[in-house]
């Protein structure tokens, strides 16, 4: 088994996380670096998605990743030996989060000079990640079907941060109660300007409309920086 | 549909939870009332699973229930509607757990005289929920199959504390690569006292046997109160 480096993250000495969160996302911009921050509840399947994802960018763009938790490394394992992409894995010291300095100790553990993304798979959590901008371009996260299409009604932060719901599992879709026209108009009530991809990590349905955002995404951060 | 109180939590003063917590649970056995603290991720199907056991019990004993969300209050109407038994719903302003001060506040808007049981359903969360003494008398939590069997390892706090594991969802687990075996050896590994039941709050399996060590859990706590 591929061995991964382990980063033991130490807790934010800034008092001023949101100016902090903005010099990171300037800095990374100059740097021609887009880092997604991917955020969803425990067991969404993150890494799962993450894998499907990088494997059909990896040829175009170059990346790497970001595993936080509270400890464990078979994810950053894992995304290692399934895709070959630089993984990290950052141990949060039992928080529940990651804010911008605590992501800026992860970076610095990566080699950036030719990278076009980073992927930060945040602590599998719906509540405290939204609360702290890691610095990021962009917030995403997973609502899995089995979790249920009412979850932007109890978690409204964190559907009002991202950009983009990928709503995953879809392919267990007929053993639950889940209404995917319910679940959108869920997430527009907290986020109008949120954009929702249905997704099946495990047949790979949805994955290029996925992937083909990161990459629009990616062209937009490059573009402005010239 | 019906109204339910909704509390809006302020956040705890005291400095000591775990002295506050200790009072708390005493305080409690004396009135002879049991406290179980119900912990889980977002949709593992915490509010089926208390339907389902409180409708089994609530001829037996008498039963209260907390919900605690960041917002909404969806949980707390569809017990009081599908149950009967009094519900009132916590809203935690942002925060992701409870503490025993906090437990409180809620405990003091419902009516305790003649209550053997008060479920107290926590924030969809496996981090913070376990790093906070609620005072109650049981901790239990809930792993559903999709999340997957891995879970002990990332979030080793939550299974540590925790007297009793429910594993729901089993009825769908042919669709999931979840080995029931090694999710109890992930348990056991974290804390060898846990005891573990498969349940499927969809199917009823495994709900008796829930029930069961809820009514057991009570007797002790009474036989030892006299």
């Amino acid at each position: 088994m591929d061995e991964v480096k382990i980063i033991e993250i130490k807790k934010s000495v800034f008092a001023d996380n949101e100016k902090d969160a903005n010099a990171l996302r300037q800095e990374l911009k100059h740097r021609g670096v887009f880092l997604l921050n991917l955020m969803s509840a425990p067991g969404s399947g993150k890494t799962t998605t993450l894998v499907n994802t990088i494997n059909r960018l990896k040829d175009k763009i170059s990346i790497a990743v970001m595993e936080a938790d509270i400890d464990g490394d078979v994810d950053a394992i894992r995304i290692k030996e399934a895709t070959g992409v630089p993984s990290i894995q950052l141990h949060t010291g039992g928080m529940c989060h990651l804010d911008a300095e605590m992501t800026r100790q992860g970076l610095e553990n990566l080699e950036l000079s030719n990278v076009d993304l980073v992927i930060l798979e945040n602590v599998g959590n719906l509540v405290c990640p939204a609360e702290f901008d890691t610095g990021s371009s962009a917030n995403a996260m997973i609502l899995s079907v089995p979790e249920g299409d009412d979850k932007p009604l109890k978690y409204p932060l964190m559907f009002s941060v991202c950009d983009l719901v990928l709503v995953n599992k879809i392919d267990v879709m007929p053993y639950f109660d889940f209404d995917l026209e319910r679940c959108k108009q869920n997430v527009k009530m907290r986020n109008p300007n949120a954009q929702v991809i249905p997704i099946s990590a495990k047949t790979g349905e949805g994955i290029d409309q996925f992937a083909n955002w990161i990459l629009s995404q990616i062209s937009v951060l490059k573009y402005n920086h010239l």
